[in-house]
């Protein structure tokens, strides 16, 4: 019998988070692991009345086979609101996709060969990580420091080794919630530049600033087209509908047209016509400032009982926006250990390793996420933590 | 500068077919290139009253994430659906895609390395065999036969070629509308376990039979796990709901789930639920007999069309199902002349070669599609076609 699986898939396994999601099945759990936005901002009625209209006045055109560029009215407005915030320049293109997921997996499937070096954040999002590891990508890592990932680490690194991509999140970062300088996005595109590597700027969480001032993202300093950007509609209207947006050269985003083709053929019409007609017939900016408003709430309520609760070597971030802080305790804890101990007292995290490029070493971090829990519940399950902490502490 | 786009990657372009594309957005050609389901067929007052239902009792799960797999009940009633059409097992599995090309999409990913020999059908589906290539698989071909792909010519090539996939469309195969027969299917289901390779059946026309008898899918005579079986609800309610589904073997099911979630995470939750709703609240058998009548009578108007006004030097098949034929002039012809002159003539259809593994010669077959043009259209469209094939035959 010869092998199976291809050498790109043999190593993949989603073994170990699938175990952890049926953990949190368990509706007793208070779970901080998640990243889902609160469906209380989720606009019910106004998405009740715009569907009703869509199956009565464009049902052939909803139901119907698409472009694979997406439906073009809201990929100019997608591109009219990014031009806008300053994103782009006002001739560049913008593609929909089935989620903001299939901009990561399209650029890695376009510009990444096997054993290519790819630099993601040491933490980063495990959804990116592991795409880029289906890839078989020589997948390396640079710490984020308190302003972004360390461009003295990626200086480093780029005296011994050739980089092709570097994978960062600069924008109230998964999952440290953190937010890269200016200065620092400066200087990783001119990096990119000198070194010729590219950016893959994700950027879902950006619109959700609930204090301090808007960084300048990587792509609206890009003069060269280095940088491929991608954005997403999950959190700012619903990640259910998988609406996700790219932005890049018109080579590179021509290439990751013709890959989706054969990909999904095209993302699901009758979404982005729902999308379309919420953000033509209802205000989005007002939407995102309720998000804003809610996140930001729920942030302080989380980093408050955090202050009041945890022990005083526990550190963790502050984010200015964004749904997930960064927790670090001292070397002697595992994030691992923490978990399980958590999970038996009905609270959940997401433990370090899970966010690394090297997920056998032990880890003392773990994520937080505060969108999608009760304040009640938030209080109480930091509570629950922090007597977990002070436990393995103890032993 | 370092090349910038993967191997993998390198070759591919959608230009061919997007400038094909553009040509045909001029109103006034009639298109037979198209695959697309007739609109009439579209269930609009059905999805409307669904559409109101979810979004007032179901919001918050049509809108929130989902899992991989897909929406528990409309995996069930799919696995229920195949069970009862004998074409999987009670205790086998089904997950949720985004669209049937999905499943061709995650396959090739599982299974196919660079240079493996995947063998696909001589004609075939585009999607399926740009697939393929972006994988940079060894992709070659067997031709059609009147009773489906020659399993004499696969035996040849396996004395000689180690094989890792057949990808076959064996119920009105697309392009050629052709049906394997139950022969070759058991036929090949023994070449695959003699020498070690796996079948991907493609069946998303399946359900539309307008006459003759069902014949068993090759997945249903699996007893080894060889078969990888693709379906769509592209074809029986909405292409641009973009829902597909797969069924396999559990280890190859689940690591498709796991690259599927690197890929778009999971199918829209919104989508599937509509889909759901439709199947348990309305009587899909009737709508895909409504389906079955309406393309079989367009493909008898086509026919009728024809066989009055073809040169008798024309072949073409005579489809029991599906939404495509394929015709075939001597030799002496080229498609793609043909396609030139009937675009100026105001009338389309896919040309030979985007069907074919070797693209680069000249193919004197076509592709006609009738789900999606009105009767006079048809007839109307053919009287030009027929002329426009006597003015290449004169020069």
């Amino acid at each position: 019998m010869s092998k199976l699986f291809a050498d790109r898939a043999a190593g993949l396994s989603g073994s170990a988070i699938r175990a952890t999601f049926k953990l949190l099945a368990d509706p007793e759990i208070i779970s901080f692991a998640g990243g889902a936005p609160s469906p209380d901002l989720f606009p019910r009625e106004e998405l009740e009345e715009i569907a009703a209209r869509i199956f009565r006045d464009k049902c052939n055109l909803a139901l119907q086979y698409g472009i694979t560029e997406g439906y073009a009215p809201l990929a100019d407005f997608v591109k009219a609101r990014l031009v806008s915030q300053g994103v782009i320049r006002a001739g560049e293109s913008v593609i929909i996709t089935t989620g903001g997921q299939q901009v990561i997996d399209l650029t890695a499937r376009a510009l990444v060969n096997e054993g290519d070096v790819v630099v993601a954040e040491r933490p980063s999002f495990v959804g990116g990580l592991n795409c880029f590891r289906s890839y078989n990508a020589d997948l390396r890592d640079v710490p984020v420091e308190n302003d972004g990932l360390s461009t003295d680490a990626l200086e480093e690194m780029l005296k011994t080794t050739k980089i092709k991509l570097v994978y960062t999140i600069p924008t109230f970062q998964n999952p440290s919630g953190i937010t890269m300088s200016l200065a620092k996005r400066k200087r990783l595109l001119e990096l990119a530049e000198k070194h010729d590597f590219y950016i893959l700027e994700d950027n879902p969480y950006g619109e959700l600033r609930y204090r301090g001032e808007d960084v300048a993202t990587i792509k609206s300093m890009d003069e060269t087209g280095r940088v491929i950007y991608a954005g997403s509609f999950s959190k700012i209207l619903s990640p259910g509908l998988r609406l996700g947006f790219a932005s890049a050269r018109a080579d590179i985003l021509e290439k990751l047209v013709v890959i989706k083709q054969i990909t999904d053929v095209h993302t699901p019409t009758l979404n982005q016509l729902l999308a379309y007609e919420f953000v033509t017939n209802y205000d989005l900016d007002a939407h995102v400032r309720r998000s804003r408003e809610l996140y930001g709430h729920k942030c302080a309520v989380m980093l408050g009982e955090m202050d009041r609760r945890f022990p005083e070597y526990c550190e963790y971030t502050r984010p200015e926006g964004g749904i997930f802080l960064w927790c670090t305790l001292p070397d002697r804890f595992d994030s691992k250990e923490l978990f399980n101990r958590g999970v038996e007292k009905k609270v959940a995290f997401v433990p370090g390793d899970s966010c690394m490029v090297d997920m056998n070493k032990k880890y003392s971090s773990f994520r937080l996420n505060f969108s999608n829990t009760a304040d009640d519940k938030i209080a109480e399950g930091i509570k629950i933590l922090a007597g977990v902490i002070e436990e393995a502490a103890a032993q």
